[in-house]
């Protein structure tokens, strides 16, 4: 990866879509944010979680395991993954967003919460953790960040 | 921060104690050797993590709430922290352990599973990200981790 990252504050917008917290620092703009921008899209529409991922960095992992591999890399082959998961309605209710801020302006967000999909009444417990960069460090135009790592796991058994 | 860090692969040790993963890429080093290593100390005798964690860099956030700060910073007040916490018997069974290479030679570590605390019987659900930077990244000397990021979380209610 050829970054040329430098350690400045990205006092800037989040997403087109979530301009409110300009001005505000890095470490609270995801918490206003992000979690209620990525999951109110993950659950109207989650084909259109493309533009948060980057096509040649972003990486999830989706209840991976050795006997299940669940490991993706790009944008594309992100959401095909989350377009093909085996339910049509769902809903995340978001209990927890801690945020901290990582080496060169990242920022790294950690939500859980409870986790309803289509008919089911009791919720699934779930983590997901989230890494943004600023879309500098992919040579991507200024001023807001995209998803670096991605990692969900439901927490039970 | 006055970072100087470059993108190389990190095919060495990850601490003293787990040094069996010598030539593994970044990615596999902590999900054989770091979980294991941090909470067998933890449960052993959590005032001895204190070298997993860097004075200058480090961050926890354990249980944080704008009701209940818990945020803290630097390897001293971390260790203060984890030491204070209200129990003396604990044991953690780690059910997953997700890694991910981030940026700058980095690991995100993200581990889900049960936590026994005294004479309980019922374990509480937990999840704990890591992001893990070349010992380089601090001004130390090469060829090891730290812990930059630490986020705690009970997974209930």
């Amino acid at each position: 990866m050829n970054q040329s990252v430098t350690d400045r504050t990205h006092a800037s917008r989040l997403f087109t879509s979530t301009i409110l917290t300009i001005q505000r620092s890095p470490a609270i703009i995801p918490r206003l944010g992000f979690a209620q921008h990525y999951y109110q899209t993950f659950d109207a529409d989650r084909g259109q979680l493309g533009p948060l991922y980057n096509d040649n960095y972003s990486m999830l992992n989706f209840e991976h395991s050795a006997s299940r591999p669940a490991q993706y890399k790009g944008s594309a082959a992100i959401v095909d993954k989350l377009r093909s998961l085996p339910f049509s309605r769902v809903r995340h209710d978001v209990k927890t967003c801690d945020c901290q801020p990582s080496p060169n302006g990242g920022v790294v967000v950690v939500i859980c919460g409870d986790l309803y999909v289509d008919e089911e009444q009791m919720p699934q417990k779930f983590s997901q953790t989230f890494q943004l960069m600023p879309t500098e460090a992919a040579g991507l135009a200024p001023g807001s960040y995209f998803i670096f790592n991605d990692i969900f796991r439901l927490n039970v058994g």
